[in-house]
């Protein structure tokens, strides 16, 4: 944590809570000139400096100090730092980085971290390990994590019951406020991290959600089902993360208790494990739409730059039809050089102003907001949008033309360009996603080049096109 | 909610519950058919069945049927639905939308309704008012919740000030759990949307947090000094909530304390007020950098119209700019055409490859991974991966325009480019926004200009200037 502080208000020297605070840039990043303390206290080889310097810490600082470590001084720093490097940072750790520092430890001890974790997070460390790794962990866990564990796995990746937590608190209908309090203080092995009670009928169905505020604010003979809430969220256990993910957002959960198809409560979802999906799921539609893939920065290169270059490639083919439109005109262009000098400007304006459609389109669906009962009104607003932006941006770029060049031809055939392909832009921009998400193909992985190609083939055949029909010439 | 319960599990007829679930599809999205259905009811004047439709709905339900609802059926349909519309309808819905509807309310009302709010979503409804309503609105108040709003008020826009609730449970530190529960047993008038207590000294200084979870789970006896947790994080009451929300992310927290600066307790954020945050800020980079604002499909159409197009007029002078590039070497592409036909393959390729950096710079900078600590290893990891991409580009685009026209200088002068272009757009991707991030610029809103035009630039430059420094010709 970034700041403490002492039951002492009036303790005014600097503390080790100050020292603390130090470590800390104002936007909770850890200071450079820390993290190169530590990593020179390990490259000298003083464990013990580096280890002072961490202990302090929260787990998800000690897991971002890792991550920032270069790949070649991770193994030494988590050498030295060795009890420090606990199963909570493990969860709190970058997928990528925590692979490697998994598969170099022995199966025993990666079972012995896991045992120490809710369920969830246990699963997101053991999901990730190739299947004779995974066994091993697995024979070497206690009988009772490894069978919820297992139970996880058979689950999809990405699906509520990946997600879930096994350990929550469930009572019967019949019991009253005394008596969940008297089992709470009971029973030593509860699940700590739990905002919500869950009712539930004989046969283990959910019927209703207690806050524990609820239950601290009446008196302990009232009856749980008559403060319990009735409505309540239930998450089908296959349900994808973000759905899971919105659904938590819209009704502004706190936990939920996920249920198997027949209806029996199972496990429960709290939110502190869905805020990282909901930003990652929100932030993912930028790196989709460029072709960069999770672009993640601790992903290996290898595979970094095959899947960049998969999408470059698929791009250059979109790039060489759009050329070969160009190819079409080249003796226009031959007899007057000054329309390859302005082809450029139409196609990337329409390529600009159908990347902002693209992306209002891409967070609309993203986020519920665009669905079909809207389509045709969003279809509507985003050519009106189209139109007159075209119009402004062909008066502006015809006007300059025509008058830079004494061409009034010329400037007439670049705005009527311009106007056109803008209105291709809104029109695909919109179009492409929508129909995508239709076809449940996920738009943000494929619309930016179904867009640019329309953008690039259409700016070039309109200019050129037109110019050669009007037979324009220097 | 979606799916409700009863408290018998054998009823298995179709109850009022299954009704309901058909109201949404399976990504809890209100059915086209439904919304038709209640627009419908409210065309033919019959609100009763609207009201009869809407009354099983949960309130963020209900704000997304008016958004829903065409801008000029809304006014009908909040008529008919009359007092369903209530003040948690109105917090959850569009600001866009909401300005509209509380545009058209008396002040009394907008001032009874926000009563019933937290005050965080009481401030989010009156922040947006035009000064005199503001005014007019705060003046019908009660005068407890007119002082909080007011307060609030005077905190900047989006900072933890804002966010924050003044409703918190705080207790002295010589308590025990037993005092606490009676206290929470005996005032009626308490929040009940709370999931930790926080202690504070005689100074109101916040001196730990006690989870509800843990004061059910200790004996009546307990000190809650004993059991509360000391290590917490403060959000200043200053704090930009897009790092109030990264903080509540990475330290997983439920709830946080707010301090002024002199450290006294003055509110309270719960992360049910953060996912939409966390949502917003990780989904706004696509839309800021494609130049579409925050790109709300419910914001009117002018505002959203001029956003877009001084962007693209920003764009159209760059556009400019790498066009009087090609316009050197007019006589090159007058004596040899097919110049024109491949050159904007080459500035496209070190568009897309440009984006791709951008996008991962982007959301590396917006998430903290990428910090001063680890700038220059990424510099070497974008270098090394552009290199990569460049050469396989280069080759392929090279072997293919030597054998297609017979032509290998050519193809040398294509693959020379690609390759310098792929590498000025990997350095620039991540040069732009790592440079604005540490003038305080926002990365996400100036970059993409910066290298698009670099990479349009360089692309065209370095082509053609290749292909009139061999004397390429057909």
């Amino acid at each position: 944590m970034s700041e403490r502080n002492t039951l002492d208000d009036e303790l005014l020297e600097p503390t080790a809570d100050e020292a603390e605070r130090d470590v800390m840039d104002s936007e909770d990043r850890l200071r450079p000139d820390f993290v190169a303390e530590v990593l020179d206290a390990v490259h000298e080889g003083d464990a013990e400096t580096a280890r002072t310097l961490v202990e302090p810490l929260h787990p998800a600082d000690v897991a971002d100090l890792i991550e920032l470590a270069r790949a070649d001084e991770r193994e030494g720093l988590v050498a030295a730092l060795a009890e420090l490097v606990d199963a909570e940072v493990l969860a709190e750790l970058n997928e990528h980085v925590r692979e490697i520092l998994v598969s170099e430890m022995a199966p025993e001890r990666v079972a012995e971290l896991a045992g120490e974790l809710d369920t969830d997070d246990a699963v997101a460390i053991i999901e990730d390990l190739e299947e004779d790794e995974q066994r091993a962990v697995l024979r070497a866990m206690e009988p009772d994590d490894r069978a919820a564990i297992e139970e996880a796995l058979t689950y999809a990746e990405e699906t509520a019951g990946r997600l879930m937590q096994r350990d929550l608190i469930a009572v019967p209908t019949h019991w009253n406020v005394g008596q969940v309090i008297d089992y709470l203080r009971s029973e030593p092995d509860l699940a700590d991290d739990f905002w919500e009670v869950f009712v539930v009928s004989p046969a283990h169905h959910p019927v209703g959600t207690c806050k524990l505020s609820t239950i601290l604010r009446s008196p302990r003979a009232t009856r749980i089902a008559d403060i319990m809430v009735e409505e309540q969220t239930l998450i089908p256990v296959g349900m994808d993360q973000e759905d899971v993910a919105l659904r938590f957002q819209k009704y502004a959960l706190v936990s939920a208790a996920v249920v198997d198809p027949s209806g029996r409560l199972v496990g429960m979802i709290t939110v502190d494990d869905i805020v990282h999906i909901i930003q990652q799921e929100a932030g993912e539609d930028v790196l989709l739409l460029s072709g960069a893939g999770d672009g993640d920065i601790n992903e290996p290169l290898a595979p970094t730059i095959r899947r960049r270059l998969t999408w470059l490639v698929i791009n250059l083919g979109t790039a060489i039809l759009a050329a070969s439109v160009v190819g079409f005109f080249q003796s226009e262009i031959a007899a007057f050089a000054l329309l390859a000098v302005l082809m450029p400007i139409v196609s990337g304006m329409g390529g600009n102003a159908g990347t902002q459609t693209l992306a209002v389109t891409v967070r609309a669906l993203a986020t519920n907001q665009l669905t079909s009962s809207n389509t045709v009104r969003m279809f509507g607003r985003e050519f009106k949008i189209a139109l007159a932006n075209g119009l402004s941006l062909g008066v502006l770029i015809g006007c300059g033309v025509a008058f830079l060049f004494h061409n009034p031809m010329l400037g007439m055939v670049i705005a009527a360009a311009m106007i056109i392909n803008n209105l291709v832009a809104g029109i695909v921009g919109i179009m492409v996603p929508v129909t995508l998400e239709r076809l449940r193909i996920d738009p943000a992985v494929s619309s930016a080049v179904f867009v640019t190609t329309a953008t690039d083939v259409m700016g070039f055949f309109s200019f050129l096109g037109l110019a050669a029909a009007v037979g324009l010439h220097g």
